[in-house]
């Protein structure tokens, strides 16, 4: 099939990578219902790492087997499923060809005490699962961070060399930050910008809140009078701070939340200029049915029909 | 989306194999028009370098652009393109995420007296290009047939651990065998047979003449019986040797011809279960809107429907 | 021998592995007395290291000798041996090919003040002893858990590309986690999960106790209504969390103790949907024939005949 | 062009380096307004890494998008552009050829609470992107000052084989400086000769003020019987600190400031002997207009014209 | 500087090489006083290697000298200097930044019995030594003419991956070829397409006689109908065997000649749409001014003032 204008303007903002990694680029982008638009609805499903199997998955028990997040993610029509190591391993003979996959590379769990990751996965694996991207999370703010981001340097110049593509999932935490300003606007699209600085094709960080973590950010904010009053204003600094839009952005939805919550994120996203959302939790801890309905009106959102 | 039964039956033949591999086996089969029927149509261009381009593109001159062939796979809605470093590199970016592409590792070239292929590309290029598969020639029969047989063992071993497919050119030439024994039914088996042997995950032969130029293989046919007068014949003869169909195999169509020859080829491919067609001179050495319809027709003809 | 239905359907589980890694994990699934039910009786002998000679061995003085383990594998009709390098490598020789062995890749001991383990082994040595799987230990919870996820990563990659079985202890410990914690149910399941998660073919934990460690854990078991009272309901809920069934977990026994409780916990390993049990200090603590009467009887529990 | 005399002189200061680091040199010193002087202008865009891109580019909007930086550094007619890796990645192709470019391989930031800098960039890719020369930055006194010299022997050491120039940015920070001793003419000359000690071909620090750190260094000064009391003085001792002048040694402007200042600190450095100026945040954070008269009006200070 | 748009539309056609190769040919094609205008001469030295010093050298004695060669291409205002490994190690120090360089890498002498060339340079040297591109030569036709191309085809690899650029001197010569054949139409034309095919982006041949070499050739150019009379028509036959311009391809003038010739030769490369001249004995041959007088009216010729 022709790849869209869209997508081809998209591709060329990569202009330095090879076409391996374009041509990744682009099957997450021809994927699914948005496929073609430019924009992106990820499934990702790390939580079980982070935050343990219950906890996960309880809420919805089919979510236990790996093959139901490739199937929702499958029959949902969306552009991509990343997860760990394991879980792609135990479904992706099963589902080879069927869903770009994103495999990542680092992970952490609530019963460490540090702010670190750990390396779990490879550039090797990602090739020979068929994956499509790596995906790696670093923590701006840690005492870890810059071991964090001296892997995705290593990694991604490697899976660059292999013509993969490289999501950076970049959540401040640790150091002098409150907990307020981890979400924090000026905090989010610095995230966001480190991200892109450190190579990442998309970027993935939480939809900034309207709080101002640092004094001096603040300064600028209010010398340059732009006003981030609504989530969509916000949205479109952070899309700002990714190359003035040249660089993939995608915004999680973080803990289960309501319909309305989440429509409006969606919505704010879109508005925004964003590229799309990564929708772990609300999406797999609903029953099936109720997913896919969920993540309907999502797609039709970002297709402008809703 | 969902990859159809069809070629997911074909996936699981290639049972030891990654499924980053699959996944590349997956992208050719689920590509174009005939995406899911589990058969191909392939756009080879190595022709300029087998025979010189003016005998290759002085026919139809738009085609010494490399960006022609990878626009008339797309638009032909064809499974693939596969072509040498250079031709793919001319594309692989403008086209990256349109068609899945095969690069040609080996070369000949018919200012050549020996019957042998230089190694032009390499796995890293496959990968760096975005490549879905490699490919190779073997010339069973020739002095240099091991030689060459040992570069599939080394690549494909290579290929093979970084999630792409293989695809082997078996062409017997050379040695003991006549011009006629060529394309003589019993060496055409025997060639796709090695192939097969050799690890590839895709063969390609030349369609096999009534002629056996081994008296052994005579023998054998005359006490087993079985009859091979039907072009349809030979050609299920070939799937046999291929793993009994465990393997795809795809028929050259050899040098330019008419359509009715063509159709009827393309009649008994598919009628003896062959996987399809890698069309090269006959796809564009005509003018484009020719070779369009020349291929709808072949492709219908796959589909049951011409 | 055919493999049987059950074995090939665990087979077919580890879908991305290569045929060496599920022609190891069959033969471990197809030894003894249990070959071919898909359950697994497995003697480590781990626990010289873990806790001095004296202490693991001083009950039962014969098995300070390492070909006493191998023979005893092999005389009770168990599924496999696990054990450090020197231990194999007194007995490979003399045992070749009448058991499968796990090689313990990583150990620790009770001299060290860390809670983190050496590196005593490699692939290498476990294929050039004829090994059918690596195995390692991981501390989740530990300031070096991470460490220890990486040495899991690194080496499972390598085991796996050279047709190795993969089995990972996995057992929670330091940090912010109580004594009691460490056998919490969610804590148990969650050290499940993520051995998961690493890649692991084979998971080994401690039977779970009714426990709850985390508040976060207990408001999602409360909320989802499950019930957690019996030993099997608690094995149950592991198996869940590795994979929903996809992955062989069995179960430590822990410390000696007496006849009826170990029976007890292997009926509800049993009825949990548990793979069964990996039983050293048991074993190799009581003299030879009641160690033999006592995995007998244990295998018949996991037989359906006790 | 025949390199002039002049550059010539100072490529032969290089007289270790291979030719391949010379003509990178030359390439810096050839290039633009002042090509062929032996001064040099350098635009620097790291500061979205160092302080946020708010902070960086909300003063002038327009400077979030990564080729807006590269085209003012060519229609300024300076002599090369640094910044980390995704900065050059997004630009590197559509620039190629037009501007040296100079790939920062260490990067900080202000959400970080350690005086050190993860490595953001390989030689690797300063080769794949066309850089002329790398750059990493040293926190002498910080107590990971010596982690980030042994980074830079091991980068410039592959850098030069490479035939790459390398730059180093000279900070003094942490450890038992005060912050006027961070750039106390003492401090500053001792940090730029550390860099030149560490093979650094082009040096960058910050202009000294009078201040003196080192209560052993006030007296040599004083024994010595130097005046340090004007700018251009304080200018040439850094100068001399760098082996008498066979080093390049450019002079960062620091926070934004007004013009006036700005052009003073300029003619100090010409006057004492300094190379140029590195001019980031007093470069993009004005209007693009104002940026350009600014640089002309700095480049024509170094043509003696102003 | 700008890139011109004929030079930045040049290195569009180079879409799957980095940023550090474009940049490189943008070096070759900005150089000199044909810098921007899409057209090339270079200046190549190896016909001592080729032919002896004495046969090369004693017509014009200075050209001994090594210095010699890079002051007459940067005199001259060439766009490069081709020469093999100890001609570039005796002038490149001294000529850094002067002239953009291309290494041979491989090397022929006319004491050897055999159509082959000899591996003379490294890219690591063209690294060390700063040069912009590697050269190789291959004899199509010859029986060795396939280990040349896996020499290119390996080394190519490596240096694009090194941001350097790659030309390949294709010249035709043994095995079945006629000494007439070598310059025929058809088989310089095959001769640059297999140039192209291996990936190289400057292409060196001979320019074409209206001999035709192959038979099938001969017919598919009388069916073609297409007329190769003039020199012009013939050069734009092999710029469309070069991917229909897609190519850079320059033109060697072969032995020593009279002005006229050598200018009417410029005149049918410059009215056929090739890139420009590889001119060496040509230019070094005769005393320098006499040289410089030649080159510059070459020169005007394509820049169309003579």
């Amino acid at each position: 099939m022709n790849v869209t204008p869209r997508v081809r303007e998209i591709l060329s903002y990569y202009e330095s990578n090879n076409p391996g990694t374009k041509a990744n680029l682009a099957r997450l982008l021809m994927q699914g219902r948005l496929g073609g638009t430019g924009k992106l609805v990820i499934l990702p499903v790390d939580q079980g790492f982070e935050h343990g199997p219950a906890r996960s998955f309880a809420p919805n028990p089919p979510a236990y087997d790996p093959h139901y997040h490739f199937q929702l993610a499958v029959d949902a029509g969306l552009s991509g499923y990343a997860a760990p190591l394991g879980m792609i391993e135990a479904g992706a003979d099963s589902f080879a060809g069927a869903i770009p996959t994103i495999l990542k590379l680092n992970s952490a769990n609530s019963l460490s005490t540090i702010k670190d990751q750990a390396l779990t996965g490879s550039v090797a694996d990602a090739l020979r699962l068929g994956c499509s991207a790596i995906g790696l999370t670093i923590y701006p703010g840690s005492e870890h961070a810059y071991d964090m981001m001296e892997d995705v340097r290593e990694l991604a110049e490697e899976a660059k060399e292999a013509g993969l593509a490289v999501v950076v999932w970049s959540y401040p935490r640790g150091g002098v930050l409150s907990k307020e300003g981890e979400t924090a606007l000026d905090v989010c699209a610095y995230a966001a910008h480190m991200a892109a600085l450190l190579g990442a094709h998309i970027i993935k960080v939480k939809p900034p809140t309207a709080h101002i973590e640092q004094d001096e950010a603040r300064k600028v904010y209010e010398k340059a009078k732009v006003g981030f009053s609504t989530p969509a204003a916000r949205i479109a600094h952070v899309v700002q701070a990714c190359f003035n839009g040249r660089r993939l952005v995608v915004f999680s939805g973080g803990a289960a939340k309501d319909l309305a919550g989440l429509y409006d994120e969606a919505r704010a996203i879109r508005d925004g200029g964003g590229t799309g959302s990564i929708i772990g939790r609300n999406s797999f801890q609903r029953p099936r049915e109720e997913a896919l309905q969920m993540l309907d009106t999502i797609i039709k959102i970002y297709l402008g029909q809703a």
